[in-house]
């Protein structure tokens, strides 16, 4: 009789169920034989590549068949310039996923716990579990993070919380003023992720200064990426800011060539592509202000979002709308896996992408 | 007093010294103000990217705010048509070094042993170590793998093998026969991962025949890449071959976007060029008897190689000829880490980067 290599494997990697993406545009067109699919399910940014990038990607397609930079040189050189940091402060990331798994295998072994809240980013329960630590899932207060709750969830266990903000998938925001008082009660032993994935949709008043408190709290590590408003979710570019003795930790453990090299190049052209930023941070509020009117006047209830995606209630089984969205060529995002079974999230995509996705739904819920 | 964060770090991990990469070229110019430099230093295919590869990457630069689809679809099925398995047998990894680090992310747990042999990849030694499990390097056999001694070196606690074949730094190399034999006496609970790297630069009549093994051996995992002679080293695309329980294990550690969407697209066109693969393979061939003849011409010793690079006794210490060749403008690599201080590997390139290399050596030894 052979051996059973699913029950050898190490124990928290049994029970992972692994991060469902969302439903790509040519499997949709695989199973039911139709074009013209809109995709509104990972919160992807609606306009095509910068042509800066583009340039960037085609000048480097002579060096293929080089090793990427192990020490992405020039990105991170144009981010401690764009921050005000060091290189020495940043970690590169294979998308931000990446950096978010460095960080619990550096920091989380089994016998820790890991807290975040309730309908938080699914991948920090992933991580969590893939090293066999505890997760500590602190309920959510309005559908955003109980800051109060997750201070008082912690023990002499905890070893790292996650905070994201905005938060993914119901798009909810933290003021600065009372992460900064979270901060101010952490005990400085426990790492204190800032996700900050969505942060160049937030208006710039309301922007936490989050890289600056880096001085103050040597245990918080923010992470950011590239692949929402800057437009670069098929090349995975991530990056964590933090003291540089984390930093030194997390470029230990990360793979030598996480990034590869057209990544790189193309976040450095992305990084200076200033106009383009502008163009998606417009294009997502003009569409979040639409949509959310589509919601008011058909009496959906929905949560208010500072991402570029908004989450809202069908009022039945979400399961059921999705598919039946499907069926019209309009990919969302059921998050009955975060225990929204009734809810579903949809991205902002172009105003032609909108107006199909307002036209299905209002089919499919004969609104 | 602020925390230590090195020192909260999890074990292993602190205790880990990153994989050292080649130098890079804009590296070296920044520091020596020179150009035209040869860098032999990394096992890269000196070809040009393959032109069918060149226009699969710019067909996907419309998609690229998109993320990658998370099941490399297409890939899989062009892997498994050209291997004969089925889709679900396939691991793909962000270059193989991520293949190997999910198996023992997988499988090993701090109180297992990890075998390989003195003088195998550096990143079986990394991987174990970040784990905290307990590597035993077994002493090698005219620098190439003991397997009788590995084999004897099997405890209860053994939990994973790695056997690289053509081995890097060293090039040496196992017939067939032998992998076999020691595949037949190795307990069927323990994974052995068989790293074929370099398997396309081996003559076709020394194959192993490794990927028809797995319907015999359910712990045997095969893994090959894209960066060697497929030229796709800046990309990252390595993947694994097993049964499809391992597989099934390996895809739920991994990070659903860990192979990014020009990566994904390069890889099916590369696996479709077979005349680059066969130029490269020719080229290879040539530089590597260019190389031989010219150690044997000045009576330097070197360790016969089956893969494209080939390392050699410099006589002397190997550090201060690798800095007089790096001032000449020539990198290749020293192995000091390896424990052999007075070796260099240096890597075929084309006649004329060979050229550059023969005459540097010879300027630098004064041969």
């Amino acid at each position: 009789m052979s051996c059973d290599f699913l029950a050898l494997a190490n124990l928290g990697v049994q029970g992972l169920h692994p991060y469902q993406a969302g439903k790509p545009v040519d499997e949709l067109e695989r199973e039911l034989g139709i074009s013209d699919i809109v995709k509104l399910a990972s919160n992807e940014n609606p306009l095509p590549l910068s042509e800066q990038v583009k340039a960037a990607i085609t000048a480097e397609l002579s060096e293929l068949s080089r090793y990427p930079d192990a020490n992405g040189y020039h990105l991170k050189q144009a981010l401690a310039s764009e921050y005000g940091v060091t290189a020495e402060q940043i970690t590169l990331g294979n998308g931000s996923n990446d950096v978010l798994e460095l960080l619990a295998r550096a920091y989380v072994s089994t016998q820790d716990e890991v807290i975040f809240a309730q309908y938080a980013f699914v991948v920090y329960p992933l991580v969590t579990q893939a090293i066999g630590a505890k997760a500590v899932a602190v309920p959510a207060k309005d559908w955003g993070h109980d800051l109060d709750a997750m201070r008082a969830a912690i023990t002499e266990h905890t070893r790292m919380i996650f905070i994201a903000n905005p938060n993914n998938p119901t798009g909810t925001f933290l003021a600065s003023a009372d992460i900064l008082a979270f901060l101010e009660q952490v005990p400085e032993n426990i790492v204190v992720v800032l996700d900050e994935a969505y942060f160049e949709y937030v208006e710039q008043s309301e922007r936490a200064d989050s890289i600056n408190w880096l001085q103050r709290f040597p245990n918080l590590v923010v992470t950011r990426t590239f692949s929402k408003a800057y437009g670069l979710a098929a090349l995975r570019v991530g990056y964590a800011i933090s003291s540089p003795a984390i930093a030194d930790i997390l470029n230990r453990v990360r793979q030598p060539f996480n990034c590869n090299s057209v990544a790189l190049a193309a976040a450095c052209a992305a990084l200076q592509d200033k106009q383009y930023l502008a163009e998606s941070v417009a294009l997502n509020q003009q569409g979040m202000e639409d949509l959310v009117a589509f919601f008011e006047q058909h009496n959906l209830a929905y949560i208010a979002s500072k991402g570029n995606f908004i989450t809202f209630d069908t009022g039945r089984d979400g399961q059921q709308v999705y598919q039946a969205l499907l069926a019209l060529g309009v990919i969302v995002r059921p998050i009955g896996g975060y225990g929204m079974p009734a809810h579903l999230r949809v991205s902002i995509g172009t105003t032609a992408e909108n107006q199909k996705f307002k036209t299905a739904l209002a089919q499919v819920l004969a609104l």
